[in-house]
């Protein structure tokens, strides 16, 4: 497939020639795809010249630069003056769950106190909820992600909270995307409310060995109210033991420890970030600990919005995610995230669109999404927009007209 | 076409047996549509009983209720437990324009002035479009509002500021909704500035000719910096003389005499509504005049929103509209302007969806839309949501799963 009359490329790759800093925005681009994957990336009157000159091999120019990628016949889909931008990259979900929590919501926006007892109901819809119930929510999801332009998505587990449905929800997640995370550390579950650090040994023990199989993450929420600092150090490095990756929840309700743990843990990311010292920053920019920002909840709770312009001047990686969850975010929509973003945590709108792609990737550690580069993974999105701007100049607008997946429609 | 399975049904017609105040919520309901008519709505029991009985003339009972809804064969559609309400009503926009304004957003967001100028570089890029460019833009809206559930809209003229061009989009405006609006007094173009009575002079005088054949709605931005007081009254009572309807802009940068004028010439809404005073608030509650509310405008200008629980608890009147424009609100969803209404202005998630429907209407002085009631028009969205609520409780998602515009899918 050659995707032809992009009037605004955006590839999160800079070089010469190229606007936008780090967003490496091409004018009158072209992408070609083969297979799953981005072949090459070039100029539009370039590509269209080398399509009409085909087929016939005769043509060839000696030493001709990627002559081979121009051999075989091509799909020619004209975009037409259109951007393509990189799919979205949601590198914090908690999308394996039983039940909504609706009317909570309503309270919450009618006044009423934001209750640390709903992730509880959640655990208790999740752990009653069968198999399917749970795959078919899932798939929905996953849907609703992928209509919305995200391609690539982390799925957390910390709504069964036992030793079975942990492992389950591991596997169901492991059944819809390769970045699962093992959040048996989400809540102290009612059971164990007396005797938390009983529920810490479960999850290290059993429980991690049932979930480290499906997963490629451990997390942990390091907050008052949830783990202290220390019990998140034993989850995490439980977690490291086995080969997990580490990712935190630190500094979302209140200062604390957990950016500082994240980065010593070597984390790859470190999510909520809203209350941060000027030492947490220093050490973030620092590390090679991403700042994963999630604007959906604060929108959702009424809290106060992390400053992601402090922590971009300081030189932090930033990531935009939705924390799509039934309590704090239900929000799946990553250009809500970056709308939001602009409005209210100082980014500018191609900060916000760099965090929902790039930044998610390097959240991740993946460097084969997120970007539209010859290697990288074919997952790109057209809008319904001249500029990249939109996203964020047209909140709530649906603008992601069509996205590829590894290269197929989606 | 008979929709049945129907979980919640939001009719905003309260009644007996009803939830949700001016909702008037059904569980579990049926709604039959004849031609572009509702033409019945009860219990889904009842109407699957009523079908399956069809065909067959011969088993009516005496007497009985609506029994020739029945026996014509109907299509039926299964919303399988979903939730179907009124289509929105948009009562606010200027969709006819050309060009957009998205660098002045971004510049904006990275923290530079609003610029008053920026009206009048729309009134350059409209002046300079093709009636056949101002069309194909305006088609491109109105299937972008049509996908987000807006079933009907009203678009205001006001980037055209002279005779010949105000005329034109009022014309074109025409061609799309009977809701048009003619905003002659939407800012002093530059050629008048210094001479800014001669302009209303012209507002009202050949002006007004050229545009109310084409329009049920007269209008006036009455705001320092546009139009005085005085000079509105002058727009306003000449539209008015002429059998055009009274809407007007205010209080939207700071307190003035845009509600009273409003209240006081019988408008039917007054729109903005920021900066009020006491005054101005029981004279719109003591009134008939809507108080038509905009998130979209300070979302996009960080600018303080208005204060819907305070006009509400008064007893109010209140709608929900985009403003959708290029210069202060590119946003045309109505579920993003019901999300950041609750998220922002105090509303309840019923409340800013009976805004965003009933509200509406009442704006424009319709009782035909935005209920779910037999004779209304069948202008109505299915949710791909259980509830509502799932309007705020989601932002940014497009819930929006089927729309039908007097009576055919949209
Ligand atoms: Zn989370
Ligand atoms: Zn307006």
């Amino acid at each position: 497939m050659l995707l032809v009359g992009v009037g605004e490329l955006v590839t999160n790759e800079p070089g010469p020639g190229r606007e936008g800093g780090p967003l490496g925005i091409v004018r009158d681009a072209a992408v070609l795809v083969e297979g799953d994957r981005i072949a090459w990336v070039g100029a539009d009157t370039h590509a269209r010249e080398r399509v009409s000159r085909h087929p016939g091999r005769d043509d060839r120019e000696e030493g001709e630069e990627h002559r081979e990628l121009w051999d075989d016949p091509v799909d020619v889909v004209d975009l037409a003056g259109g951007c393509l931008v990189p799919g979205f990259v949601d590198s914090h979900t908690h999308l394996v769950f039983g039940g909504d929590r609706a009317d909570e919501f309503a309270a919450r926006m009618a006044g009423r106190a934001y209750e640390a007892g709903g992730i509880r109901s959640t655990v208790a819809a999740t752990r009653a909820a069968s198999d399917d119930e749970l795959r078919a929510r899932l798939a929905g999801f996953v849907a609703e992600l992928r209509a919305q332009g995200t391609t690539t998505f982390e799925v957390k587990t910390g709504y069964g909270l036992t030793v079975a449905d942990e492992e389950r929800l591991a596997r169901l997640a492991a059944e819809v995307t390769p970045e699962v995370t093992f959040l048996g550390a989400h809540v102290v579950p009612a059971e164990y409310a007396d005797r938390p650090d009983d529920y810490v040994d479960l999850v290290i023990g059993p429980m991690l060995d049932a979930c480290a199989p499906h997963a490629r993450w451990i997390d942990a929420f390091c907050e008052r109210g949830a783990f202290t600092p220390d019990q998140s150090r034993r989850v995490l490095e439980a977690g490291a033991a086995r080969g997990l990756g580490v990712r935190v929840h630190g500094n979302q309700l209140g200062p604390g420890e957990g950016v500082r743990l994240a980065v010593a843990l070597g984390a790859a990311s470190v999510d909520h970030c809203t209350y941060l010292s000027d030492a947490d920053v220093a050490a973030l920019a620092a590390s090679d600990t991403v700042a994963t920002l999630l604007p959906g909840v604060e929108f959702s709770t009424r809290q106060p919005y992390p400053d992601a312009r402090r922590l971009i001047d300081a030189g932090v990686r930033v990531a935009l995610a939705s924390d799509c969850n039934p309590g704090s975010s239900f929000t799946s929509s990553m250009p809500f995230c970056i709308a939001v973003a602009v409005r209210e945590m100082g980014m500018t709108p191609g900060e916000a669109l760099h965090a929902a792609t790039a930044g998610g990737a390097a959240a991740l550690r993946r460097d084969d999404v997120g970007v539209i580069r010859a290697g990288a993974r074919a997952d790109l999105v057209e809008l319904a927009a001249p500029s990249h701007v939109h996203l964020a100049y047209r909140p709530g607008v649906p603008l992601v007209r069509r996205v590829w997946k590894d290269g197929a429609p989606a």
